[in-house]
C-alpha cells in the first residue's frame, strides 16, 4: 500500500464528531458519511454517484478513475493508473480507501449518468412505446390476477354459515369460481370487509401459475385461483401490476393499468448493480464474496422500487392497488433478483439452481408493494439463454407462426431464436460488450452525448453524425459503431480484413503506437476534451462480436439443414436495434444479407412480455409452453460454430457471396482518396 | 372513583428511578415493574401470577380479590367485596390501578395455581397415556410430512441440468413421486445442501390437505406434496411433529417421533388466556377490546412455547427436526389461535370466520419453530362444536364402525356427537361449567386439594373422600361433586327435586341465608380456613348441567326415532371424565341408564386425534371427511330439546323409569336418619 496525502480543504475538520469522514463528490455536488478505511467506490455508490465500474471494482477495467482534489487516501498498486495520472491524483476509486474528509472530482468518463437515457426512457410514457405491435400473439384481457366483485348474501339465523362459505357461494354464483384457495391473511381482515359495504366485495384472484413448481419446465401442475385480498364494496376498476425487465445494464418497468389492458407509464433507469461489474460474470463473482448476492439482489430492488415509486407518484396509482407483477431478465438476473446462488452458472458444468421459479411475495425480496403481491418470473431455458428471451418469444408470437423467424436479443451477450410454431432453438453467442460500446476505445452506452448514427462521406471521408440529445460528442454507441464500421468499409477506407487502407491517403487516419486509427471527431469538438477515435483493435473486437451472432444463428439453421435464405423474418429486440441501420449491420455481416423489410426492431422484447402475461392468463401459460418448447445449443460444445466463427472474421464475411447487396455497394460508393477536407483544417479547429 | 391508602413499606422509595412502581406478590414472592396507573390484575400477569379472573377482567366474578398489605391503590366500584373485606383491604384486582409500590397477598381462593396439574399432566411424559386404544381407526405409519432421502445423480458437462430438476429426478426415482411443488425458500439452500455430501440429501415433504382451502368442507382439493426443507446427508430418522389440544382452560402438547410413530413426552399448562376469562364468551368479549384478540393469542402461543420448550429440553430433541404440527381446539381457541375475528360468534346469527383455516406458517403465529413448519388446524362445524370434536372423533374410529355410538366431550362446554360410519349429528349444550367447579361454592378445577371422589356413609351420612395430590381440600373438581350430589341422592338426603330432606336429621345440613347445606369437610380440616360446603344452590347448577347433556343426546337420538336403548357404545373425554364414576354419573341422570361396561372414558380425545394425524396421512384426510359428515343440530332452535330439559330438571328425571337401576340402588341405600356422627363432634373439631 502506498499512502497519499493531499492537502485537506480549508477550514473543515478531518473526522466529524461520531468519527466519520465526509465524502463529497465534484461535479455532482453529493456528499456521504463514511467510516475510516471505507472503499471509495462504495463511497460514491452510497451517495448515488454511479461510476463506470466495468469489473466489479477489481481494479483491473479503470473505469472508476477519478481524481483527489482534497484529503486522503490509501491505495493499492494501480495497474490502470499512469504516472502523469498519478503525479495529478487520479486514481481507481475502487481501490482506495477513505482516510480524511475528500472532495473528489469524477471525469466524464467515469460516469455512468444513471439517469440519463435517451429518447421516452427515463421519463413517464403515457402512452405505450410499443414495436412491431402487429406481431403480438392474438390476446383477450384476461388477467392471471383478477378483481371480481361480489355481492354475497347477508348472514340470518336460519342461515349462519362461516363467513368464507358465505363468501365462496357468492364467487360460484356471479362467476362460476368454485374451487377457489384463500390466503390466510385474507380471513383476518374478511369479517370486517365482508359488513363494511354489507357483503358487497371486491375479491382479489390469483391465478398465476406455478405456485410452486416442479423442477421441469413440463412439470408444473395446472392451479386453482387464490383468493388474495378482500375489500368492502365495489373497487373493481381499481386494478394495476407492474411489468419488469430486468437487464444486466438497464432495468426498464411499465405500470399497468389491468383493468383497461393498458401501460400506463413507463421508466427505465441502470440497474444499480452496474457499479459492482459491467457483464454477468462479473456480477457472478461479486456475488461469490461473502454479502455479495444480498447486497447484488438489494441493489436490483432498489433500483425497482425507485422505478415504482416514480411510476405512482407520475400517475396517481395508489400502491395498494398494485396487485401484480411479472419480472424478465437473463438466468443470473433472474437468480440474483431472487437471491439465490449464482456461483454454479460460472463454473463447468454451468448449473443455475432452477429453471422455474415459485411465485415469490414481492416483500420477500425488498419490493415496496403490498404483502399480497406475488411476484411471476419467467421460465429459463439455460444458463445463458434466460427469462427475457421467453418473454421476447412470447411477445412476438414466433412460437405460433407457420413462417420460420430468427429473433436475436443483441446486448451485453446476445441471445438467438430460431424456429416456428413447430419447434424452437436457440442459442447463447458471447458476442462480448462491443454491441454496447464496451471493448471499444470510445464506445460508451446508448446515452446523451453518444454518437448513435453516422455517415462517411465518399468524397472528403468526413462523417456526418448525430449524438443522442444534440450534445457534443463524449463517445459511439452501438449503432454509431455499426454505422461507422460498414460506412468505412463500403467507402473503402476501411479493408475486409478489418484493418485500415492508409494507401488510400485518408486525412482522418493516422497512426498511434503501430496501430491505424481513424479521427471520429477532434478534441476540441467533442464533450470530454479528448479526439474521438475508433482504432483496428476496435474493429477486432466488433469483428468478434459480429462474427459470434453470425456463427451462432448459421450454426443453429445448419442444424436443422436450413440457411438463411429460408428466413422469413429477423427479429431484432434490445436497446442496441433501436437506432440500427439494417443495411450496415447486413454490410458488416452481422445480420443475414436478406431483403431488409423482412427484418424488423422489435424493441424490448422482454418488456413487452413481461407486460403481455400481465393482461393474460393464456399468454403465460404460454410462456411455460415456450420454456418446454425451447431446445438450447450449446454454441461452445458445437464444432461447426467454430468453423462458422473464423469465417466471418472478415468484413463481411470470407465468403463474400454470401453478401451480394454489399459487394453492389460496395461497387457504387469507394472513397477516392484525399481530395479536401485537409487535416489541418480539422486539426486547426 | 375512591382512593385508597395503605402505608408504604418502610424503607421503600414511592417510585423508580424510571418513574415505575414495583408490585410484589405474595406468597409467590414475584415482583413486577409497572407504570402508574397500571391495572392490577394485568400486573399480575405479567409478573407470572395467575388469578381466577372468571368474568375476564370486567369486576363481575370477584374470583380476582387480593389483599393489599402495603401502597396505595385507586379502585372503581367493586361489587365483589364486602365492608368487611373493604375494611381489611381486601380488592378486586381487575378493578384497581397500581398508584405506588405495592405489597399484594393472595389468597388461595384467588390462585389459578397454573402448574400444578394433576397425575400424568405437567411432567414429561415416556409413554403414551392412552385411554381405550382399541378404539382408535386402523392406520399405518404414512406421515403427511415425510422425510425422503435420495442419492442424485451430480451434474456433469454432458448432463448440467438445474439443480431442482436434478433434485426432482432423483425423488421420481427413488420415491415414485414426480409432482411436488418446491418452497421458494428450499431454492436457496439447494446449491450449498446438494454439493454437501455430493448430492446425497434428505428432503421434507409437506402433503398436508389445505394449503389453502376454499371455504366449504367439501371444497378441498388433493394436493400436491411440496418440498419445504432440504439437508444434505441423510437424516431422515430424525423426524418430530407437535401435537397441541388448545383447551379453553388447559393446553395439552404432545412432541411426537413421526419417523418411530410414538410420543416421546407429554405436557400441559393452563391456557395463559385463563386470567382474562373463564369460558369461551368472556374470551370473545375481552378479544372485542382494543388489542384484545392480539393479546389472547400471544398468550395462547406463549404457553404453546413454553411447553415445547420444555418438551425439547426433556427429550433433547432438536427444534430444527420438528417439521409438522397440528392443533385442535374448540372454534373459538382456533380462531383466537389463529388470531381471527371472534366477535360475529357469539353475535346472533352467530357465523365464525372459516370452517377449515389453511396451513399457516407457525413463525406468523409468534410459535418459536423453523420457518418451513406449517400449522395444521382441524377443520370446525359450528360456532360451538369446533376442531376438538372432529378430532376426537378421529381418535375414536366411530366414524368407521357400523354401531351407534354417543360420544360426549365434558368440559367448559358440552359437546355430544351421536352416529356411526353413516351419518354423525352434532350439538353443543351450554352445560355451565359446574363439571370444572364453576357456579359451584366450593367448586374449583382438577388440580391440587381438590376433592375428586367421595362416598356418604348410609349410616352416618358422613363423606369419605379422596383429594388430587392427598393434599387437606381446597374445594371440590367435576367428578367429586357427582358423586356427592349423587350419594347423597342414592342416600336420600338429597331429594329427586334437587332439596335437602332436613326432616332425615342428617347433623352435616344446615341452614345458611335460607338454603340447607351440606358440609363436606370443616375449617380445620380444608386447606383453606373455611368449611367446604354443598349447597342447595350448587346442586341446582348441577341440575341444569347435567339437564342440558342429557337433553341434548335425547333430542339427537329422537331426531333419528332413536333412543337410549340403541346405544351401542357411550364414549366420555375430557379431564372430568377421568375420576367420573360411570353409576353416579348415571344415577344424577347424566348418563344414560345402560350397562355402564357400554361406557368408556377415552381420555384426552382431542389431543389423540391431533397426534395420529400427524403419523397419518389417511387420517388427515379422515378428519376432513368427519368434518363434511357432520350434522349439526342447533339445540337452542329445536323445541324438543327444551321439554327434554324441563322434564330433567330432577334428579335422576321427572320419568323414573328411564333409570330402571338408580330405583334398586336407592331402594338399598337410604340414610335412616342422624344415629351417630354428632353435629357437635364435627363442630368441635
Amino acid at each position: 500500500m502506498s499512502e497519499v496525502t493531499k492537502e485537506p480543504a480549508a477550514g473543515k475538520a478531518d473526522t466529524k464528531p461520531d468519527g466519520r469522514f465526509r465524502v463529497h463528490f465534484m461535479p455532482h455536488e453529493k456528499e456521504v458519511l463514511v467510516e475510516k478505511g471505507a472503499n471509495l467506490l462504495d463511497a460514491a455508490q452510497n451517495a448515488g454517484v454511479y461510476l463506470n465500474a466495468s469489473c466489479g471494482g477489481k481494479g483491473v477495467c479503470g473505469g472508476c478513475k477519478v481524481r483527489v482534489n482534497a484529503g486522503n487516501v490509501k491505495t493499492r498498486y494501480s495497474p490502470k493508473i499512469t504516472d502523469m495520472e498519478e503525479r495529478h491524483g487520479i486514481r481507481q476509486a475502487c481501490l482506495c480507501s477513505v482516510e480524511s474528509d475528500l472532495e473528489i472530482f469524477v471525469p466524464k468518463r467515469s460516469r455512468a449518468d444513471a439517469g440519463a437515457l435517451p429518447d421516452d426512457e427515463g421519463v413517464a410514457a403515457r402512452h405505450s412505446v410499443d414495436f412491431a405491435p402487429e406481431l403480438r400473439p392474438p390476446w383477450r384481457l384476461d388477467p392471471p390476477v383478477k378483481r371480481l366483485y361480489i355481492e354475497a348474501v347477508p348472514p340470518a339465523p336460519n342461515d349462519n354459515i362461516n363467513d368464507l362459505t358465505r363468501v365462496m357461494r357468492a364467487l360460484k354464483t356471479s362467476h362460476g369460481i368454485e374451487d377457489a384457495a384463500v390466503d390466510f391473511r385474507v380471513l383476518k381482515t374478511l369479517p370486517r370487509e365482508a359488513r363494511k359495504d354489507n357483503w358487497k366485495l371486491t375479491l382479489t384472484l390469483n391465478s398465476l401459475r406455478r405456485d410452486a413448481p416442479g423442477g421441469d419446465l413440463e412439470g408444473y401442475a395446472q392451479r386453482r385461483p387464490r383468493i388474495v385480498h378482500m375489500e368492502g364494496s365495489n373497487t373493481a376498476e381499481k386494478h394495476y401490476a407492474i411489468a419488469v425487465d430486468i437487464g444486466t445494464t438497464t432495468v426498464a418497468v411499465e405500470l399497468l393499468d389491468v383493468h383497461e389492458g393498458k401501460v400506463l407509464a413507463r421508466r427505465s433507469e441502470y440497474n444499480a448493480q452496474i457499479s459492482r461489474g459491467e457483464d454477468v460474470i462479473s456480477r457472478i463473482l461479486y456475488a461469490e464474496k461473502e454479502g455479495g448476492l444480498k447486497e447484488l439482489q438489494n441493489l436490483v430492488a432498489g433500483t425497482i422500487n425507485s422505478l415504482i415509486d416514480k411510476l405512482l407518484n407520475d400517475t396517481g396509482v395508489e400502491r395498494k392497488y398494485v396487485f401484480g407483477m411479472s419480472a424478465a431478465g437473463n438466468t443470473t438476473m433472474t437468480h440474483i433478483f431472487l437471491d439465490l446462488d449464482v456461483r454454479h452458472i460460472r463454473r463447468s458444468p454451468y448449473t443455475p439452481v432452477m429453471f422455474m421459479a415459485p411465485q415469490v411475495p414481492a416483500n420477500e425480496l425488498g419490493l415496496n408493494l403490498e404483502e399480497y403481491v406475488r411476484v411471476y418470473t419467467f421460465p429459463m431455458v439455460a444458463s445463458y439463454v434466460g427469462g427475457d428471451i421467453v418473454s421476447g418469444v412470447v411477445s412476438n408470437g414466433m412460437y405460433l407462426r407457420p413462417e420460420l423467424t430468427l429473433y436475436m436479443d443483441i446486448g451485453t451477450n446476445g441471445e438467438i431464436v430460431l424456429g416456428n410454431k413447430e419447434w424452437l432453438l436457440t442459442a447463447s453467442a458471447s458476442a462480448g460488450s462491443a454491441f454496447e460500446g464496451g471493448g471499444i476505445e470510445y464506445g460508451m452506452r446508448a446515452t446523451i452525448g453518444a454518437i448513435d448514427s453516422v455517415m462517411i462521406d465518399h468524397f472528403t471521408a468526413k462523417p456526418d453524425y448525430d449524438t443522442i440529445g444534440k450534445m457534443p460528442p463524449r463517445g459511439i454507441c452501438g449503432s454509431g459503431i455499426i454505422d461507422l464500421a460498414a460506412e468505412l468499409m463500403v467507402a473503402g477506407i476501411l479493408g475486409p480484413d478489418g484493418k485500415f487502407d492508409t494507401s488510400r491517403h485518408c486525412p482522418r487516419l493516422r497512426e498511434t503506437e503501430g496501430l491505424t486509427e481513424y479521427v471520429v471527431e477532434y478534441a476540441d469538438n467533442t464533450g470530454i476534451g479528448e479526439d474521438i477515435v475508433f482504432t483496428e483493435m476496435d474493429v477486432d473486437n466488433l469483428m468478434r462480436a459480429k462474427a459470434a451472432m453470425y456463427a451462432g444463428y448459421n450454426t443453429l439453421l445448419e442444424s436443422v439443414n436450413m440457411d438463411v435464405s429460408d428466413l422469413d423474418r429477423v427479429l431484432i429486440a434490445g436497446g442496441f436495434g433501436r437506432g440500427l441501420k439494417f443495411k450496415n449491420a447486413i454490410a458488416l455481416g452481422l445480420l443475414p444479407d436478406i431483403d431488409p423489410s423482412r427484418i424488423r426492431y422489435v424493441g424490448n422484447g422482454s418488456l413487452i412480455g413481461a407486460r403481455l402475461i400481465c393482461f393474460s392468463e393464456a399468454l403465460m401459460s404460454d410462456a411455460e409452453r415456450v420454456g418446454a418448447m425451447m431446445t438450447n445449443f450449446e454454441l461452445s460444445e458445437t464444432p461447426k460454430f467454430m468453423e462458422h466463427y473464423v469465417a466471418a472474421l472478415f468484413l463481411p464475411h470470407t465468403e463474400i457471396e454470401r453478401f451480394p447487396s454489399v459487394v453492389k455497394r460496395k461497387e457504387k460508393a469507394s472513397y477516392a482518396g484525399d481530395k479536401s477536407d485537409a487535416v489541418s483544417t480539422w486539426h486547426g479547429q
